[in-house]
């Protein structure tokens, strides 16, 4: 933390009251104050930096005019609401932000009444905030505001145009505000994108601000320095000239800016006089991402989510990696895609506005006519993919686990019922960490187990991987590889691809009498347990199952017949997975044996490190070594 | 079948190529004999009548303009493809339509070449067929054009949107043709709607029509009779005056028309001439479901799937009911949202675009401020009751089994994760019949199953289920009831409300060695399977439960305590559903005994007769009573 900055004015306001008894010189100061607490938390204790640094003006100038929880603000994806949430109570537990029984990192209804809807997942905000307006109608309770705000890049997912068209149809009190910083977490993408860039830059405001700068020598230092105030000025006239949108008046909402997002008491005037309009309507602000932190505002999708950095310089303490660490999964997954793009001229890559997460960076840099980034648009991704692959192309289809959720439907209707040869690459596949409830991966071997012509695949390492990934070129069905968030286990993991052959499990270890089965990298933890209790004499079986589905029958009937107690463990929902199969296999079978099932309980998961959560859910090294020996 | 008709022409066409050499006048015969074939074999083997009939002349516009399957057609949902199917081989065939092992009611890749997508669900075509075109370009074979077909009900899909977002940056050559009918299957709702309305009457078009009117006298005969003629007029000048459309124009995708779509010399002429544009365009043409019945051009909600009917009157040979039948569980689900809205103003009902087929149509009228036809956005649709449930409203969410789907991830992340108090009612659960793979709600079981905060109830009567609707009311957590289609059991259906404890199982027989566990509404079938093995001296235990979640695991233990042999029943996949929790309850507390699941294999299910889809799966009363006969 930057000790010699006092924040005079953020250490008065404890709840949104507060905020509303400040003059327009102590909110300016506030923002500067609040933008610089949300640099000091994070440069010590990681989180989403760049868009909440962008939202710091909005959110002051929202608590300055509305009454939240009576009026309803809700985030979009909600990793911008870090503002928010210390403006409302939450200023000390600010500096626990997504630890362990800490603040959660998006906004969450049990945690504060002031967050009047939980996010995590993007696009959600306008259907609840319409919603909200439409029940203080029927609650003859009118008399209340409601708003959603909502990003550039979340305005590209097909339901919040869904809840557009269903608002525009409504005369409902919904002040939906567009946060356009021209980027998602990579630059956004698609149509929609061209026409907000054309809005905000149409010929006449372009001809206008050449003159400016013409004026100023078109001198690029002249400029910079130039630069605050010509922003102002240059907003105004772009208001002035962009004139309507037709996009959103076509679905009947009232369209106004854009103005920009950071100038304070333009947002309070604009909003308030927005008060008195009835009906929905869209206000399009600009704002910076990663505004106020030099070094983020030039890098924000590196800034998106920094790790831990130089409050005052910025700079990133990444440690360098030394050789024999290993790489993370997604790293190895994003070199495998490329070393496969160029052996196979039929290969696309299919990324919803993950580009960078998913480390598809380089494929796209390499083979950008087959890498596609659609933008938040899980649904259509899935689709696409489906066409790609009858056409004579072998889409991979890369969505984190939690996001792929949104395509469920599509994944069965259009990928399964056709037995179109699909990869998908499923990232951050079980437990997330320090993201939380919304974002842990741990749905997905329960959710693909039950669609027919699935193959799911859930490799130990990365080298499996990769292999599974170069598998799944010569089989002409569906084909699910999910892997974890974070590191893996080979240094050495560029090894010649090889084939993997499709449900079949492997022993690692023959025991006495106890066996566990695993599927998925939480067999580290399990073969750990095996060798730490064989150094104390316990020989108990180990078996990995790479492949949920098809299982490995003979495997399983080899393990039946060999061992009484069996135990399985998997990094997923108990309920339909892993453990349940092998439950049924042996029921099925006339196997009356011992089984537990060691997997995710029947509840939602918060945050932590990805370790604590293992220990909390009984999954780790010693949960599972203890199990043994309880048996 | 009109046995007079001859068709002439048609039975020249046995595969598009057929069509390419018919000159103008037997292309318009080949129109007149196409729609008057699928009347024919409609009137006596129900099918999706309304929607086929809109779009006879745009299909052999089609098929004469294009080279299917090399160039790629794509019909959005599917159900308006019949006169594609007929034209493509499949003349004879069709009579056999949605009958088991005949023809399927959509399109469907396995069945013929030319259907180059299959489809049932709404809004995926405009992914599927930008695929296509983009994978031609890399696959260096970009002489191809790829259409898809999509209504303007489906264009209110999320994922419609994603797609056009995503083909607006592209180069692709795709055809999207705007089938708009102003109606999806109930009248369409939304912002959409209005719009599309908008372009077709913009105002000079009406000046321009008035004068045309008054020069006619403005005498509504004379009106009528001159109809033809005016439409194709008015449709030429409208074209002229609405001008381009901003809506999509803002997406990047050229806008061409409305075009008259049942003129189809200038269909011809107008896709002809669009196949010389390159890039992403989209063409709106104006059809009238139903076109050529008049009573189905009157009534195209109720034809849009109108079961038996006189061929040439259109009229529909409904069969009276007696009091003594029961009515469909849609009726009793719609009576008794209305009689719950009456006695609690607080409630609401939410539809995506399924008015009618969820028998809401009296709630509409009854309460038309409480009740929400969103469109279809089945995701739009959750996260909107979400948002009802956290201003103290009570929403009752209604969407089919299989299009739920669409919604896994909102259910997840914005229902249950928020503990939210939203009732589900699932209509068109389990098995639906002649709908085929597409539409059989088999999954809902199991993947609200894995979903934490969840009560899943099912129950074995019509009774039940308005009685679980009432239940729901006083609970504070997400509720799912899941019902099926067709008939109930309960003619006296209309008991006082009463409530019902959750998770609660009933003891339906207390019998000697063997008890049949069942969920919902296959009870039916295990019922009398028991009751007439008792009449052979075989007493066997029967169980109902009406929640898979929780689960009564108290009953549980009374049954593995009682029987050795447990037989369990459910109209849903097995992976993960009833059979699977019985199972693990069993081995998760140590019981050793022999259980059969009865449900759903892994593998999906295509039309036939509920009967039918039933004995094939196993789960019919012989099924039961032989499975119980074989222990």
């Amino acid at each position: 933390m930057d000790d010699n900055f006092q924040y005079n004015i953020l250490n008065t306001v404890n709840s949104p009251k507060d905020v509303k008894t400040l003059n327009g010189e102590q909110l300016t100061q506030l923002c500067k104050e609040l933008r610089q607490y949300i640099i000091d938390v994070l440069s010590e204790n990681p989180g989403h930096l760049a868009s909440s640094l962008g939202t710091v003006e909005l959110i002051v100038a929202l608590h300055y005019l509305f009454d939240v929880p009576n009026d309803t603000l809700v985030f979009d994806v909600g990793h911008q609401a870090y503002a928010h949430k210390v403006l409302t109570g939450r200023r000390e537990a600010f500096k626990n932000i997504r630890k362990l029984n800490g603040l959660s990192g998006f906004p969450k209804r049990s945690e504060s009444k002031y967050d009047t809807f939980g996010a995590g997942h993007a696009t959600t905000s306008i259907s609840a905030t319409l919603a909200m307006a439409l029940a203080d109608k029927i609650n003859n309770n009118d008399n209340h505001y409601h708003i959603a705000v909502i990003g550039d890049g979340s305005m590209t997912g097909g339901m919040a145009f869904e809840a557009l068209n269903h608002a525009g149809s409504t005369n409902a009190n919904l002040l939906v505000i567009l946060n356009d910083n021209g980027i998602s977490i990579d630059k956004r993408s698609g149509a929609m994108s061209q026409y907000f860039t054309s809005i905000t830059s149409s010929y006449k405001y372009n001809k206008f601000k050449n003159k400016i700068w013409n004026a100023l020598g078109g001198n690029k230092d002249e400029y910079n320095k130039n630069r605050t105030f010509l922003r102002s000025i240059l907003i105004f006239f772009k208001h002035l000239f962009a004139g309507k949108s037709n996009f959103f008046e076509a679905l009947n909402i009232r369209y106004f800016g854009p103005i920009d997002g950071h100038d304070l008491h333009t947002l309070i005037k604009t909003i308030d006089k927005l008060k008195k309009i009835p009906g929905p309507k869209l206000l399009h602000i600009i704002t910076t991402k990663g505004k106020g932190l030099t070094a983020a505002e030039n890098n924000p999708t590196v800034y998106h989510a920094p790790g831990v950095f130089d409050a005052k310089t910025g700079k990133r303490e990444a440690k360098p990696r030394t050789a024999d660490e290993p790489l993370k999964f997604s790293e190895v997954f994003g070199k495998s895609m490329v070393e496969l793009a160029e052996k196979y001229e039929n290969i696309v890559a299919i990324t919803p506005a993950m580009l960078t997460g998913s480390c598809l960076n380089e494929m796209n840099e390499r083979f950008p006519k087959r890498t596609f980034d659609v933008g938040i648009a899980e649904e259509h991704a899935v689709t696409l993919a489906a066409g790609f692959a009858t056409r004579n192309i072998k889409p991979f289809c890369c969505i984190y686990s939690s996001f792929l959720q949104r395509s469920f439907d599509q994944i069965i209707h259009d990928v399964a019922l056709q037995n179109l040869p699909v990869t998908f690459c499923i990232d951050r596949a079980g437990l997330v960490g320090d993201d939380g409830a919304t974002h842990h991966g741990v749905f997905d071997l329960a959710y693909l187990n039950m669609i027919p012509n699935m193959i799911v695949a859930a490799p130990k390492d990365e080298v499996d991987m990769r292999n599974m990934m170069y598998s799944s070129l010569s089989i002409d069905k569906p084909f699910a590889i999910r892997y974890p968030r974070g590191e893996g286990f080979v240094a050495d993991w560029k090894q010649d691809f090889t084939n993997i052959e499709v449900g079949k499990a492997q022993e690692l270890n023959k025991g006495d009498k106890i066996a566990v089965l695993f599927i998925g990298t939480v067999g580290g933890d399990a073969k750990q347990a095996v060798e730490e209790l064989k150094e104390q004499g316990i020989d108990v079986g180990l078996y990995y199952f790479g492949f949920l589905k098809p299982l490995d029958e003979a495997m399983l009937k080899r393990v039946f017949d060999t061992y009484d107690k069996i135990i399985t463990v998997e990094d997923g929902v108990k309920t339909g997975g892993f453990g349940w199969s092998v439950e049924n296999y042996a029921l099925s079978n006339g196997y009356k044996k011992d089984i537990k099932v060691l997997g995710i309980e029947d509840k939602f998961i918060e945050q932590g490190t990805i370790r604590e959560l293992k220990r909390i859910c009984g999954i780790d090294k010693n949960s599972i070594k203890q199990e043994i020996l309880n048996i």
